[in-house]
Formats: C-alpha cells, sequence, structure tokens
C-alpha cells in the first residue's frame, strides 16, 4: 500500500505538505493542491483517518444517544441522523441509554475521551451533564432551556389538532391519555394544546397523567371508563400508547374504534413502505433528523454560536382507529 | 485536568510506566499496576482513548453494517448488540447501507481509514468485498460459505413450523409467498423447510416467489388467489411481508383469519414490552446479538481463528393472524 511519503515524492513536494493537504490546512497554493491530489489518486492512496483525527482533534464523529433505537420513532430519527451524516463525511456512534441518567453519564465521559465531535442526544433526564460536557450538543424536543439548541415538532399545535380532529370524527366525550418523566420536555406540550383547543370550546374532558415509569395503565383505564363510560374519544400522549390502550380496550370488550375512537402522536412507520395504519399526529421524522444535523454541523464550525432552536409542523394521518 | 505526567509523579514510576498500565501491555508488575490504577483514580485521570487507539492500532469501535436500522427486527438486533458491546468496553458505529452493494463498499473503505476493529453485517449482497477488506468479520444468515463466521436462526426448522402450525390451525391449502435477490442466503432456507414438511406430508401448495425489488405484491396474490381460490394459508417469508399482504387481502375483501391465515418470520416487536401480535415464527433476536458478539470478539482476540457458525432455534408465536 502507498505512503504518504510515495505520494510526496510523486507529487515533487515534501511529506509535510502532503499532510498539510490531506488534514486540510488552509493556505497550501492552489497548484500544489491539485498535484498532491493527483498523486494520492494515481498511488491509489488512503489516508489514516485515524491518524489525521489526532493532528485535526476531531474524528469526524458523532455520537447519538436516544433511549432505545428499537422504538420505531427513534429507529427512523437514528436512520435519517446517519444518512444525513454519512453524506456530510461523518460517521455515526450510537448509544441506547434506556433513558436511565446515569448510563448517559458513562456515554458522556466515553465520548470526551474519544475525540468525539459532537453529541446528538434525545434524552428526558437531566440535562446539566450534557451542557458541561463541553461538547457540541444538540437536543430533540427539550425546548424549555435557552441553554440547549434543539430541534423539536410543534407538539402544542399537534395536540390541538388531535382534539379537532376526535371532534371531527364524531367523538363526543373525550379523554387525554399520557405520562410524564422527572425532567419537563416538549412532549408535554401536546397535553396543553389539547387542554387550551377543548377550553376555547368550552368542551370538558377527562385526563389520566401518570409519574413514570407505569407498568400497566389497565387499571387506570377500566377505571376512568367505569366512571365515564360516555367517553368515545382517547387522544394518547404517543403511538405506542396508543397501541398498549387499543390492546387493552379490545381485550375488554370495547371495540376500536367502533366504542372508542383513538388518536396517537409520532406517526410511526415500521419502514418507509410499511405504515402503521393507525390515526396520529404524524411529527416529519427526516425534517427533523436534517435540521438536527444542521444545527450540530454549524455548532462544531463554529463552538461558540448562540443556542438556536428549530420547530417543524406536524399532520394529522388517518387511519382504522378512527371511524 | 490530570495528565499521565501527574499519574506518573504521584505512582511513583516513569510515564512510561503508567503509559503501558493504560494501553494494558503485558509484563508489568502487579504491585505496579495497584500503584498506577490507585494514582489514576485518585487524580480522576481521564486516559485519552483516541490517542491509545493509534498505538494500540485499535479504536474498540465494531462497526454494524445492515440495510436500514428503520426496519424492527434490525433495530432490535442493533440494541441488543450495542449494550453488549458496551458492556465490553467497545462503541458501535452504525451504518445503514440500504441493502445497495455499492454503499457497502463505500463503508467498508472508510472503516479502513478508520481502525475500525471488527464488522458485524447483515448484508444479502457480495460478501467478498467483506473477506478481502482484511477487517475481521461476522455475519448474519450467510450460512452459504466458509469463507465467513456467522450466526443465524434455524430458517429451516421454521418453515418447517410454519407448515405445521397453518394445518394445526385447520388451513388446508397452504401458499408460500417470499421474494429473494441475485445472491443466495440463509433465510432462503425458510422456503426449503416449508417445501420439504408438506412434500413429506404428501401435501400440495402453490407459490409466489419473485426477484427483488417486488414493488407492489397485489397483482401477484389477487392473480393467484383467483386461478386457487381454495387458498386459506399463506406462510409469509418475513413479518414485514405479512402486514404487507393483511393490508392488500383486506382491502379486496378477504378476512385475516377468517378466509386466509397468515404466518409470518422474524417476530418483530415495536419494543421489548410492545409485540406486533401476529402469528409468526420468532428469531432469539437478543442471542442473535450476543453470539456475533461473541463471535467478533474471539476474532478479535485471534484473527487466525477458524470461521465459526451458530444457529439458534426458532419458535412459534400464535397472534391474530391465524385461528
Amino acid at each position: 500500500m502507498a505512503t504518504m511519503k510515495d505520494v510526496a515524492q510523486r507529487a515533487g513536494v515534501g511529506v509535510g505538505t502532503v499532510s498539510r493537504v490531506i488534514n486540510r490546512v488552509p493556505g497550501v497554493k492552489e497548484s500544489t493542491l491539485i498535484k498532491v491530489n493527483q498523486a494520492i489518486k494515481e498511488l491509489n492512496y488512503i489516508p489514516d483517518e485515524y491518524a489525521r483525527g489526532l493532528k485535526t482533534n476531531s474524528s469526524r464523529t458523532i455520537a447519538l444517544i436516544l433511549p432505545s433505537v428499537w422504538y420505531p420513532f427513534f429507529s427512523e430519527f437514528a436512520y435519517y441522523v446517519e444518512k444525513r451524516l454519512d453524506k456530510e463525511d461523518y460517521k455515526l456512534l450510537l448509544c441506547n441509554s434506556n433513558g436511565i441518567p446515569a448510563e448517559e453519564a458513562k456515554y458522556i465521559k466515553m465520548l470526551k475521551q474519544n475525540k468525539i465531535d459532537a453529541i446528538i442526544a434525545i434524552t428526558y433526564s437531566d440535562i446539566e451533564q450534557y451542557i458541561y460536557s463541553n461538547i457540541p450538543f444538540i437536543s430533540l424536543d427539550r425546548y424549555f432551556d435557552k441553554k440547549v439548541s434543539y430541534v423539536t415538532s410543534d407538539n402544542y399545535e399537534g395536540g390541538k389538532l388531535a382534539a379537532k380532529k376526535l371532534l371531527e370524527h364524531g367523538a363526543r366525550n373525550l379523554a387525554y391519555v399520557g405520562s410524564h418523566s422527572k425532567y419537563p420536555n416538549g412532549t408535554l406540550l401536546r397535553r396543553d394544546g389539547f387542554r387550551d383547543y377543548l377550553e376555547d370550546m368550552g368542551i370538558d374532558y377527562k385526563e389520566i397523567f401518570l409519574q413514570e415509569p407505569v407498568n400497566d395503565f389497565t387499571p387506570y383505564i377500566l377505571e376512568m371508563l367505569k366512571a365515564h363510560p360516555e367517553i368515545d374519544g382517547i387522544f394518547c400522549h404517543t403511538d405506542s400508547l396508543l397501541l398498549k390502550l387499543r390492546k387493552i380496550l379490545t381485550q375488554h370488550g370495547y371495540k376500536v374504534p367502533e366504542d372508542i375512537q383513538l388518536i396517537g402522536f409520532d406517526g410511526m412507520n415500521l419502514s418507509s413502505d410499511l405504515p402503521l395504519g393507525i390515526s396520529t399526529i404524524a411529527q416529519p421524522v427526516e425534517q427533523l433528523a436534517n435540521g438536527a444535523v444542521d444545527l450540530v454541523l454549524r455548532k462544531i464550525a463554529d463552538p461558540s454560536l448562540k443556542n438556536e432552536a428549530k420547530m417543524y409542523p406536524v399532520k394529522y394521518v388517518d387511519g382504522n382507529t378512527t371511524k
């Protein structure tokens, strides 16, 4: 295999010049650049990216920390982030935190030791540790904090849309079912939007809103339906929760959507050509992923950049859980 | 932040000794090891893993190349591989090839430049390029070639089991529906098992077996059901295909499972607590992932190791697509 020395010889320059070209150090003459790049091509020289990383203090690697790549919405996000990073000549390091803060902390320590250029994180736990890591950091759904850059869907409008669509499909007695972690995050706005839309319309509604972790929604659901048998439409905080509620309802003799209509949130697809077929408020996952990568690349280029936020619109997708 | 020099001073040894301890070079005295490790702890010294990689010629990173992490079966596999690698102090680099050989080739070239220790790949294209990369390589489902180590489910028994279960659930006129790529792979044994079981029983069956890519199975399915309206049980090559067929059948007035029963293959779960609810032959994904990591770590420890294969049993999971 060709070495840097071979390239220098062929190009008629010093090894230092070849190194500067490979490491993208500015100030190399145009004519020299052309000569060196041609020699690289002719000799089929493969520069050692790893050794280069030590010099440039960059591994051209971005870490994606998420609760679990297994969950369809996150796996779609991971897919689009990686495809875009690959185009930009960056690599993706995958970290599954299971939503456990101690796991996230362990990953952050590891990333600091490995010259990772930036972190994109879906975290519902304490984000201070990300901020103090000094690694450029982009978050999904953590809008509330000016200390981080983030991308998010319009969760608030999504909540309003869910209420509107349940009413349009003929549901008259509504409920919201969801859960929340100890730390605030953008997805809670779904509940706010739902509430505000119905309050504006002067319509009352019921609610189940539990602290995570929730092992089983069954007793809560059955209790609510016993106390309020008139309920005929439920807005579920996520698609995953919708699927669980549908199962519980079906097992207990309720028909979906005949007796109770359900609208979820996320727009999970099993793959590009395989939607779940449920009624849901869909997030634009590809846009969110590209937005996160845009922000992260700008942060890497200029770490002094002020924090930015980008919000993307959601849309209603009609499926088999509404009439 | 503490440096290697600080550690050496505190431990009363030379910097070279500290370096040998950090880089796990054998031959350091036990008492010295203890002293150095204690100094590392006391000073909260974080060794630069990246620089260490240059010395040991290892980045402690393993690449996972798969068609798309978006697809639930692959995302579950990726999840378990990463969790296990993390335990073993390895990192996971994620590569989505979309099943395109040129994409795989691009990734392999990139991995060679980045001191990646090994590759785990789910590839249904030409594997020669992996073999010639000289990077330790473990495959899923590529049993046919003695040149690679692989893990696989017992696809053949799974195919037999699918036939058996369809009959047990009362289906009498069976069909197999699947597709295949240009290159052979282990999943084709599902079809063989299905065929052999029925031939042994002296039972005839129909088949749709198309060359990939297949845009839409609709015309083929409708044609088969027109020619053979007696068909009441279909073995689908994957769960994903089952979901597509169920949609097609429902759209054209067939009831699943009342008119036609379906059994898939893979055992896709949307997350650890969210199965799809379909009838399927389930692969033991966590075992496959751990098996692949076991093989890959042994290959890294001893690249001269002979190629190995590990096969894992499948099981039938009853769901709502059989009676």
